[in-house]
């Protein structure tokens, strides 16, 4: 059980160099305020590592660290995040995330409620996600040399299956499916960023893709690929896996969800919604006979409820990612070559 | 084969809030600065995530991060610190080492030269340490809100034995041994950071544990446990020993080796060598009969090769650890109660 604020902070507490030196107020911080949202087998031993039961089948390992600004946006906070997006990591192998570490570096003067309110939510994230958050370190550096708060976490999962799920088992004829509709995240922390407002609610959609990738994969759908839309947005995944598979893809734009909000942030900003970071969407490559099968187990999954397949993959061997318009109007999309939008996870 | 610069190298050229937008910057920075350092069946397929074979016996799980400063410090660097590190919170729990994740955390303006010697460096670690590199991530934060470089390592080893290595199992007459002098990475940190000079050298003891503490796994020495010696030093790691085992703990202190730079730059900074950091010293439990067998195996150690009995366990309760002089004057161990030397790890 996690309640919103289990532990009495108070008001004008901060995080002090101290707490990273491994002596007794290491020790305070870690009891009171980490130990206490992540309360299982692991954390009542305090040791360095973890000694994990043995993992039934393959093993799964990725990281991945949060360096989100700001610490809490519209729909979410840096410790959702850090828990959804190396829970999405092993999820996109086709792996059930187990175990998760957690790292982080605090930045002095950082307040104990900012500190709190983000462990709570990580705690409550493992615990919706069904992850154990099972060993972790705490470092701390001079005001001025961090940003407040950089959570790094890593996660191990298994692979219950035998599917290889891979860029190279993406097939000419493979419907594309994408898990709902994009960009809400990237523009959710740009409008906080920016202090930009709207009529419509615009939230993050980070949220956690396991449960939908699991449920194709227990389903015997033939997965022959999947991708999470983080960095750099729809547009970058495929053209990545187009250049990691060496196929074209075609891809309907009609079909690809964009809310209005997002719409309208993107054209104030000057963005491209396809270049826009997600941290709650996924694109799955799967045999044409079984689409329509695939398409409904994941409408069944609230998480991608809104899910379309948006195009197919084509004969030529060009690696390149093709979007058509509802008037038939062609585009070529390319990796963006320099900046995009940065801190946005 | 690592040599010491493999990339050409622009002398002027720096990180860019780009290089972690997920972009075309990012993909280079992986393909000239990362990959070539980590050449293995993981990083040529540049997921997001490894799949690893399958793993005999119990799998070990740990974390750190690396916030050192200076980045490059008598003896070693923030890479070899950020694979050693890690390497020794497996090895501590009797593991063998396997794999490394390595998560990076650069501040704009970054000198790419200081991050290719940094992930060079790295490289030549994970190699000598027998260790994979397997998954990782980069991320980018404007100037000002970073401090250079800081790095994370996630690991994963495996327990080939069937002992349990934890403080619940120091018994009574106890041998207690420490692998070698004490104090030298905290010191040889300071010294860089606070501009002293001394006589003698002044290195960092970074290195890694696995190597002694699996020769006295496989030797049949029935270890109780094991800990490095990192932040708060000696004297923090027996007291947490001792109240984790609920028993009292008696060193000799003649028997601590502690080198001349070491307490001649403790006496000049006020500090006490029994609580300076250390990155590749340990303390060892095992059973009295086997002590004098135990500690001619870890003097067959290069690491190790100074290792001495320090102290045993006593018959009584009381969870403290006491320092006996050379005239027989005794001092309890405590827990420093407040700051002790930040961003040494």
């Amino acid at each position: 059980m996690h309640t919103e604020c289990p532990i009495p902070v108070s008001a004008d507490e901060t995080v002090r160099l101290g707490h990273g030196s491994g002596g007794e107020l290491s020790q305070r911080l870690l009891r009171e305020y980490i130990y206490p949202h992540f309360d299982n087998a692991w954390t009542v031993q305090a040791h360095d590592s973890a000694t994990l039961p043995r993992i039934g089948g393959r093993t799964v390992f990725t990281t991945d660290s949060f360096v989100v600004s700001p610490l809490f946006f519209p729909g979410g906070n840096i410790g959702e995040l850090a828990v959804y997006g190396t829970v999405n990591d092993l999820a996109m192998s086709g792996a059930r995330p187990l175990y998760l570490s957690c790292s982080l570096i605090l930045e002095e003067g950082l307040p104990m409620k900012t500190l709190a309110a983000v462990m709570a939510s990580m705690g409550r994230a493992a615990a919706a996600t069904g992850v154990q958050l099972v060993t972790g370190d705490t470092k701390v550096v001079e005001k001025g040399k961090g940003d407040g708060l950089f959570i790094n976490t890593a996660g191990i999962g298994s692979l219950e299956h035998v599917l290889s799920i891979a860029p190279d088992r993406i097939q000419p004829g493979d419907s594309i499916l994408l898990s709902g509709d994009i960009g809400r995240h990237g523009m959710a922390v740009m409008a906080r960023r920016e202090g930009l407002e709207f009529d419509g609610p615009l939230l993050s959609d980070c949220a956690p893709l396991h449960e939908p990738v699991l449920a194709l994969l227990e389903a015997g759908i033939n997965v022959h690929c999947l991708r999470d839309l983080t960095r750099g947005g729809l547009a970058t995944a495929l053209v990545e896996l187009a250049e990691g598979s060496r196929r074209q893809f075609s891809l309907r734009e009609n079909d690809i969800a964009i809310t209005e909000p997002v719409l309208g942030a993107c054209e104030m900003l000057g963005l491209d919604p396809l270049y826009v970071a997600n941290e709650g969407r996924f694109v799955a490559f799967v045999p044409p006979h079984q689409a329509q099968q695939a398409l409904a187990i994941l409408q069944k999954c609230p998480v991608s409820a809104d899910s379309r397949a948006i195009g197919t993959v084509s004969a030529s061997e060009a690696a390149e990612v093709i979007l058509r318009n509802s008037i038939g109007c062609e585009r070529l999309l390319d990796r963006l070559p320099g900046e995009q939008l940065p801190r946005i996870c």
